[in-house]
């Protein structure tokens, strides 16, 4: 139900979107989704939520690497994961409808801090690195990434711009010696999953 | 013409606004209107277009300190110039009625490029700096920072937050010796124009 409302959000944007359309996708009757999302807002609102639900993460032991992999990864299942992309789409364009769900955003920034805060543990960063500050930083980078990728080339660019972000952002968090060991995802290596 | 359609589209949101509700504000025949700008899509990709024209650059001798200022200087505009408000905010939710305008992304990115050049005749920057991607980058941060701020506080922070941005970007930009002359406007003496 969730996926058949991202399909058509990502498809037809929450102004275009009606019920009718997501439950012809998902084939149930209208009672059922009242009872579960109340209404289309409330059905907006759990695909901004679950946005990340359908996401494997690449596994690994933590810090710098695994933030790059995790990042890198977004940048190539934007392309093609409905759930995630629906639900970036509704949460940057809530001025639409008035509706304010800014903890999404908070769960992002959470998730990358978990990663600094290994990367810290290791000593992989430099010592002025503030790791919360950082990790909305990261959030504020990728959201806007993302839009200038979805406007510039319907998000085909996306994985080459967040690996430049990151060629940008590297020398501010580790020393160059710390640097010269991380690969840097662009595209077509974290693609073949 | 263009003050009243930014005021409706920033109260409204495009899809909200009406032609008749912007006549009203703006006390003009809908033929004039139409003359212009065909349509409230011509309207909105006008508002987007020109949403810095209201806009007075702090002045300054150029380089890093300019750009902070500068920054500075936007993140207080946004809380009170309808123009850039109401450009900001349709350039980010295009997807809404499939406009696409990526130009005004690249009029930014051009815009903050210049101050970097000029950092680095000035020999502010660190070697490795791409002042193109650079320039990008601070785009993306900004877009995706005036976003967070907007749905978090109704942009509130964004003065703080912007100033939190740049303390975790200059390490990246800049060596420990310049970085320590630069002052970061933290929105109050930036509001003082």
């Amino acid at each position: 139900m969730l996926r058949a409302a991202a399909e058509v959000f990502d498809e037809s944007g929450y102004l275009g979107a009606s019920i009718t359309k997501i439950l012809e996708r998902a084939g149930v009757t209208a009672g059922a989704v009242y009872f579960h999302f109340r209404s289309k807002e409330g059905l907006a609102r759990a695909v901004i939520l679950e946005q990340a639900a359908d996401l494997q993460f690449p596994e690994g032991e933590g810090g710098l690497q695994q933030l790059l992999d995790m990042t890198g990864y977004l940048a190539v299942e934007m392309q093609r994961n409905t759930l995630l992309r629906a639900g970036v789409r509704l949460a940057v364009e809530q001025g639409v409808v008035g509706k304010q769900e800014y903890s999404i955003y908070e769960w992002w920034a959470d998730r990358f801090h978990q990663e600094l805060v290994v990367a810290r543990r290791k000593d992989q960063l430099l010592d002025g690195v503030d790791e919360a500050a950082f990790a909305q930083l990261l959030v504020a980078a990728y959201t806007g990434t993302q839009v200038m990728s979805q406007l510039s080339t319907g998000r085909a660019d996306l994985p080459r711009r967040i690996a430049d972000m990151w060629r940008c952002l590297l020398p501010a968090l580790a020393p160059a010696s710390v640097v010269s060991g991380l690969r840097i995802p662009e595209g077509d290596t974290v693609g073949a999953t």
